[in-house]
C-alpha cells in the first residue's frame, strides 16, 4: 500500500505524539480523523483543524474504514484498546504505533489482530517534556530518529509504508532493528538516562542550590521533568535490558569513585580520556 | 580599591578562562597585560588585541607593578606559582582567582601572600567543552553565576573589587559563599554530573548507538568531552565533598533499581514525581 492523499487514516490517542502526528499529516493534505479519551481534546483538535474529525467513541466503522491505524496509547493500554477493538479493523488495513518498548508488545499485538491486518511497529524518537495534544508539534520530528521494528510477520509492504511514514512526517534518520535489538538501544541512550536524571535530582532536597547551577546541571536534569505514568510503565516492561545498562553504569560509577578515593590521577585521566573520545561520535552530524 | 580603567591589570594564564576576562576587560576600555606560558598564545592575544602587552616572561616589574592580578591557572600550577613569584606583588594589591575548587585554595593562598597582598577568591561558573585561548569568548558570562567566597583574611573593599569585576564581566548573579559551602554546592552541581557524563560513556563500547540517539542522551553527556588534566584535579582536591554526593546520587540509582527489579510502578512514580517537583526549581528565571 501506498501512502497516498486518499487513504483514510484513523490516529488513537491523540495526546504529545498522536497529536504531532495529526498536525504534520493535516497540514500535508492527509485525511486523518481521530479517536481519543477526552471531549476537550476532541473541541481542542477541531478548532485547531488538526484532523477532520475526532470522537470519543470507538466506533466500529470508523475504525473498519481505516487503511492505516496509528495507535499513539501507553503500552498496556495499547493492549486493552486492540483486545476489544482490534475485530473492527479492515482485511488489508495496517497498524502501526509510536510506542518507546518493543518486544513486549509487537509479538502480543500482532498474534492478537485479525487475519489479513498487518502491524508492523515504530518508535518515533521525539517528544517534549510537556504532554497531551494541546502541547503537540510537527517540529519535534525534524532532525529525529524514527525505528522501524519489524519481525518475521512482517511483509516488505508493510516496512516500505510505514518507512515512508516516517518520511513524510520528517525524521531525519529512518532505520531498521528487531525489537530486541531496539529495546537494548533504548535501555542505554533513553532510559538509563531517564533513570540517572532522576535520581540525581532524588539524590538533593537543598532549594538554594538553584541559584548556583549552571547549564551542565540543567542540561543532564531537563530530562528529571517526566511523565510518571508513562515512564514507570516503559521501564518495567522493559525491565531486563534496562537493569542490566543501570549495572554497566553503576560498575563505572564505582570504578571512578575509587580513583577518586584513592587519589588515582592516572585511573581518572583514563576514564575521561575514553568519554571524550566515545561522546564526539554522538556529535550531530 | 574601586576598579577603575586606570587600574592596571594582569592575567596569569591565557586559557579559557583567562582569555575571556581578558576580551571582555580590553573591550571595556581597561589596560589588561598578561602572563601565559606559551609563546604562540602570547603572538595569538596581541593578533587579537585581546591584552596591551603579553609574555611568557614572569617579568618582576610586570607583576609589581599590577593593581588586581587575576590568576587563571589549574590550582596546582596556581600554588607553585604563587610560591615562586607571590614576593614580587605590590602592597596594596589584590590577587582573585577562577578555581573551581576553594576550601584547599584559599586559605593556603592567602597564608603563603606578603602582607598587605589580599587574596579574594571568586569562581566564574562559566566554560565550554573546548579549552585554550583560541576559545576564548566573553559571551560565556552572559546569564551565567558568579561567586565571590571570602574568608575572615578578606576586607569589605576586597569583596567589593570582586564583586564589582564579576559585575564588569557580565554575570548574571553574583553571590558570596564560605569556601566550604561552595565546595559542597560544587561537587552537586557541577562535579558530580561530570562523573556521571564520564561513567556513563564509559559504560557502553558501541559506536552504532550514535545513529539512534535523541537530544536528552546527547544533553546528558555534553560534558563527557571533557578536560581531563583539569577535571582529574578539580576531583581529587574536593574528594571529600565528592564521595559524598556520589554516595548520595548511588542510594538514590540502586532504590530506583530496585524498584525496577520488583515491579514497584508506586515506587517509581514517587520518584519522578520528586523529580520532577525539584526540577521546576532549577528553571532559568
Amino acid at each position: 500500500m501506498k501512502l497516498t492523499p486518499d487513504k483514510k487514516i484513523l490516529i488513537v490517542g491523540l495526546g504529545l505524539l498522536g497529536g504531532s502526528y495529526a498536525r504534520s499529516l493535516t497540514r500535508q493534505g492527509y485525511t486523518v480523523k481521530c479517536i481519543t479519551r477526552s471531549q476537550s481534546t476532541v473541541d481542542y483538535a477541531l478548532s485547531e483543524k488538526m484532523v477532520e474529525y475526532a470522537t470519543t467513541k470507538p466506533d466500529p466503522a470508523l475504525i473498519g474504514e481505516a487503511d492505516l491505524i496509528i495507535i499513539a496509547l501507553y503500552p498496556n493500554v495499547f493492549i486493552k484498546w486492540i483486545e476489544e477493538y482490534g475485530k473492527y479493523i479492515k482485511k488489508g488495513a495496517f497498524v502501526t504505533d509510536v510506542t518507546g518498548v518493543k518486544s513486549c508488545i509487537v509479538y502480543r499485538i500482532q498474534s492478537m489482530l485479525p487475519d489479513g491486518v498487518e502491524f508492523i511497529a515504530s518508535h518515533p524518537m521525539a517528544g517534549r517534556e510537556v504532554s497531551g495534544a494541546q502541547n503537540s508539534d510537527d517540529k519535534i520530528f525534524k532532525g529525529a530518529n524514527y525505528i522501524v521494528t519489524p519481525t518475521d510477520k512482517n511483509t516488505a509492504d508493510g516496512i516500505d509504508l510505514c518507512r515512508s511514514l516516517g518520511e513524510i512526517l520528517g525524521f531525519a534518520r529512518i532505520s531498521e532493528l528487531s525489537p530486541e535489538e531496539h529495546d537494548e538501544m533504548i535501555a542505554f541512550v533513553s532510559q538509563l538516562t531517564h533513570c540517572i536524571a532522576v535520581s540525581l535530582m532524588n539524590a538533593n532536597a537543598d532549594q538554594k542550590l538553584c541559584d548556583y547551577t549552571g547549564d551542565s546541571f540543567r542540561d543532564l536534569t531537563r530530562i528529571a521533568r517526566i511523565n510518571e505514568d508513562m515512564w514507570s510503565e516503559l521501564f518495567l516492561l522493559n525491565k531486563k535490558a534496562l537493569l542490566h545498562e543501570i549495572d554497566a553504569f553503576e560498575t563505572q560509577l564505582s570504578r571512578m569513585r575509587g580513583y577518586i578515593e584513592h587519589g588515582d590521577a592516572e585511573g581518572l585521566k583514563e576514564m575521561m580520556r575514553t568519554s571524550t573520545e566515545r561522546r564526539s561520535w554522538f556529535d550531530k552530524k
